[in-house]
């Protein structure tokens, strides 16, 4: 008996870590998108709803949703909140004002940038024809989502091709869908794979939800802290470096959590692949570095642990979200149209695709 | 009004970050060692009574106490705790026993090994003498741990030479009393230092500890995880890495807590030097790398966090306790004999010691 399948089509859903179905994302409820708590895992399951785009645009902040592609059909279910069925001129006003203040939850995010400019596009395109503006906007994500979900199987799969029968992988934070799909189509061709999460501080996504996801796969997982890769890729215990993206620039330059930087370095000085996920390419309106913003977090948030201040008072946190990997370091990006040495992914932009985007 | 002089006998015990006092260390209360328990450093000052070199090897296999100084002078406490005052040969054997306990807490520290060492060599002297062997430990220990102290600050002041007025240096995990010491002369010669504690996980010592050092001598002190100071280096945030060492080899390796390495590595990256302290000079008995043999702690502190579990049932953690950095990751090595590139590390033994070493 096999039960209805993930939004990519290939697996059942039941199969599929709970952070990858359409429960562990974002679902639209007739009033209010409801999101899985992801800071609650791995040992609770909760949920938060999110009754305006504002409340929304929280949650991403809070992080209680995490990862390019969940954040980003969070925010697309978001922005449906902003709007009545039928808006006037005002409630435009205020749509492209809440869509704004979603896109800048994550300066970094590019998956997020796109869904939104484009449900904006879709509503503002619906008001000149009368349409229905809420339900424009939520088929647009919903097979934004669908289309994302193949193209990170297809990521996945293209990730699979390239990693060895037996390999211990090291990640940091969560590599998010194509990572999960990595996990899941290796399982699928009866290979095994040893994963070891880097924990992620301060949020712990890689203890925490990375862990979470290759031990429901099935595989050997353990975690470490996030100054011990460089130790065990030195001594020999890693084959290979794997992580996602929040953004590669036209240069092949990577933008990914904070802590991806120190170990594309221990990487490269012990010879061993870097390969980035980033299932729908390079952001065509980075040319490199100096086209990103990092985005400093509130410090505060490294002073204390679970509500516990763990730093003397007086002494503050230093939070840069995010880190910079010169496209030196990265032995691959592989993406849902195949897989380019980093100088090179600019040939994205004019590979045919094999999943339809229909969110760009 | 002046109060008492800490143990290098420079500056006033109430100016000494609490972790560098004697209270901080260990003290000898007549039939148990008190030390301070840094776990529940920074918010809480306890401290733990123990009534038997069992329970201090266990303390120190707990990291109730840690650096290698601290951990030396306990131990050698811990040792006088093992024998009455006129020990028969079965005592002895108890204390060569006792001995092998407590050096195993720590088979990468050098200063813990040599404390311990020079002990058993002196009870057994005290014993063929019909000397009060337990008097004599304790004399030892106390002539060892001044001398320790004034090593200490030599090898700060010789740091504190290298080192520009307003400079900002990233360290991690605590680097013990050279590092409080080149904090502390900085001080006294009106200059300044930003500090920036990686905090060290799983027992966060840089943000607890370190920090608190820093905090305590009066300089701007900031926090971040060990994942961040790749990117901080990269965007020009540090100028210089400084961490203690657990043990120095011949040929210049450095043994220090993991992380350190990919911390030297991104440093010499971006072109900043990595100082690291070590006061009593390197091993003789290790050549390099091959003759350290680097300790796994159980993976349960890692998926642990202040008793709460982070991690998904199922999932271990992988715990290299200590790092290793080749030699040409290191720029300087700072000893109390002077400061040493890393390749020449062997001349301190020949090298005339400004502080006569008591305990070896």
């Amino acid at each position: 008996m096999s039960g209805p399948l993930g939004l990519e089509g290939i697996f059942e859903e039941q199969a599929i870590p709970l952070p990858m179905r359409r429960a562990g994302m974002a679902e639209w409820h007739g009033d209010h998108v409801r999101i899985l708590d992801r800071r609650a895992l791995p040992l609770r399951e909760e949920y938060l709803r999110c009754f305006t785009s504002a409340e929304l645009a929280s949650a991403i902040e809070n992080m209680v949703i995490q990862g390019a592609y969940s954040i980003s059909i969070a925010a697309g279910y978001g922005l449906a909140l902003s709007v009545s069925e039928n808006p006037d001129a005002q409630c435009l006003s205020k749509l492209n004002s809440d869509a704004e203040q979603l896109i800048a939850t994550r300066p970094t995010g590019l998956a997020l940038k796109r869904m939104i400019t484009a449900c904006l596009k879709t509503a503002h395109e619906a008001v000149k024809r009368g349409e229905n503006v809420r339900e424009k906007i939520l088929a647009l994500v919903d097979r934004g989502a669908q289309a994302l979900a193949r193209q990170g199987y297809e990521t996945g799969k293209n990730a699979c091709d390239l990693i060895e029968d037996g390999a211990t992988i090291l990640t940091h934070c969560f590599p998010d869908r194509s990572f999960v799909y990595l996990l899941l189509e290796t399982a699928r061709r009866n290979k095994s794979l040893s994963v070891i999460c880097s924990e992620t501080r301060p949020y712990l996504q890689g203890s925490r939800i990375t862990a979470l996801c290759a031990h429901h796969v099935g595989f050997d997982t353990r975690v470490i802290t996030d100054g011990m890769g460089g130790f065990l890729m030195r001594d020999g215990k890693i084959d290979v470096f794997i992580t996602a993206a929040d953004r590669v620039c036209m240069d092949g330059t990577v933008c990914n959590k904070i802590g991806t930087y120190q170990y594309a370095l221990a990487a490269k000085a012990n010879k061993l692949p870097y390969y980035t996920l980033r299932q729908s390419g390079p952001d065509i309106e980075s040319a490199g570095e100096s086209d990103i913003k990092i985005e400093y977090r509130p410090g505060d948030e490294l002073v204390h642990f679970n509500g516990v201040r763990i730093a003397p008072i007086g002494v503050e946190g230093l939070y840069p979200g995010f880190d910079i990997v010169p496209p030196d370091l990265v032995s691959r990006i592989v993406t849902d149209r195949g897989v380019f040495p980093p100088a090179d992914i600019g040939k994205y932009i004019h590979t045919p695709p094999v999943v339809m985007d229909t969110v760009v």
